[in-house]
């Protein structure tokens, strides 16, 4: 069945990182003004006034919170460094719990030389280090796939495909998948995948933006929902399909959208919202 | 088994677009003088002089030629455009028999917002249509899997299922793959799709460079072998264990390295090759 398109902003939620230029209390007024009433937070934007302040301001302006972005980055070459990074996690965690976040997404990282089987062993073992945390804390974890372009430093988990296997390896009701169209929109197994998520429960969340098909940068040159390739409300429709309900939440990297104003690029991100998703 | 160093270049091939400032001549005088006698020719380096007149310069000197690159570019939104790049892939097949290519690299294209398995639909129907002329000129063809950064533009056929798929679809001894490592060392099925290859006799050619972690340019900042985090010999060893016994093509396109002397640079390259393929 063709998915309609979205009403209205009620789901959607953006990330602070899309407008990375702004302060947090920036983001929260611009958002709000636009009528968007939630926002995942990444972790250098509360930094100035730590997690609990940040938490105040969050619920003061009646802003709900899908996702502290991120904790990860588990494999490391040496075993104190593995431990250090379970110890951010933890604080990770605790931090989404101040700022009520559902939800930790985890960029599971990389090291650049190692193969990345053992580099997947390694994130698995250390998720299995702060699952408790996380349960203890209400607080989900959720394992974004990454683009292959990204295997060599920042993530060994490329696929849903590898996502799954960490989920299965460690079944536990708060872990699950953060589905982010820019890095899985070209798996032959998307539509697959996204459904066995939605059937056991590891569906957690959903982020949008675009893959211009003359990408100038590796990082930063992210395209607005309409301006690349991506079938993006056919991917919605299976998300959809797959029984969530969470938030589509923009996440835009672009040097190109950085260099604007940022209230009128609020207003590309509304109308490419109620486009495009 | 650990894989053994290569003690000489007499499996090694270059592709003349690695040294893309110089003319076939001169890629042919060069490889030479470091003792490779084996080159892989990108169409457009033998424009000034036609496929025939280059075909006698191959010969004359001596040298083998593992493949013409490159055909493929099926995809495309009408028909009349569709059967256009037939015609060109027949005409590629004739200029490798001319200049003497055991095979036809197939660079099969992608259209910008067609659905990835529809272009893979039109890829078997374009391939389908050259198969004979292939076997009439005993011209291979080798589907060469890109990584998924060229998904939206260059290449609907991402990892080695893909292009084993294809191979499945039309049973044909003259349809293969070629596994150029830049594009599928993340994969975490490359070992079984490999070894798959082998044993099917799809296993047509082996592509080396490397991945540079902080790559700047998603096309013309690939790393000489060394420069990055690929495994290649190990890589190396799974082609050899499927039975591959062609040659180690080395395939590198890099601002960085063509801004140098193409001479200094050939010393370079068959030092990488000797210590890291």
């Amino acid at each position: 069945m063709p998915v309609s398109k979205l009403g209205d902003l009620s789901r959607c939620a953006v990330h602070t990182q899309t407008n990375k230029p702004w302060t947090l209390a920036e983001c929260i007024a611009g958002y709000k003004s636009i009528g968007v009433n939630a926002i995942s937070v990444w972790r250098h934007v509360f930094e100035p006034m730590g997690a609990q302040e940040a938490g105040r301001m969050l619920r003061d302006a009646g802003m709900n919170v899908p996702a502290l972005v991120r904790g990860g980055f588990f494999p490391a070459k040496d075993k104190l460094a593995r431990q250090a990074a379970i110890d951010i996690n933890r604080v990770c965690i605790d931090e989404a719990r101040e700022i009520g976040a559902e939800m930790a997404v985890l960029v599971v990282g990389a090291v650049a030389g190692q193969a990345l089987e053992d580099g997947r062993k390694q994130v698995a073992e250390g998720i299995a280090e702060i699952l408790d945390h996380a349960q203890a804390a209400n607080v989900k974890l959720a394992i974004e796939p990454l683009h292959p372009m990204y295997a060599a430093d920042k993530s060994c988990i490329n696929r849903m495909a590898e996502a799954r296997a960490v989920c299965e390896l460690l079944p536990h009701p708060m872990l699950g998948i953060a589905v982010d169209i820019y890095h899985v929109w070209w798996d032959p197994d998307l539509q697959a995948e996204i459904a066995w998520a939605g059937k056991n429960g590891k569906l957690f969340g959903f982020h949008v933006c675009d893959w211009r098909a003359d990408t100038r940068h590796l990082l930063t040159d992210r395209g607005l929902m309409g301006d690349g390739c991506i079938d993006l409300r056919t991917i919605r429709g299976w998300v959809e399909d797959a029984g969530f309900k969470g938030y589509n939440e923009v996440e835009v990297f672009s040097e190109q959208y950085w260099a604007m104003d940022q209230r009128e690029y609020l207003q590309l991100i509304r109308r490419a919202y109620l486009e495009h998703v």
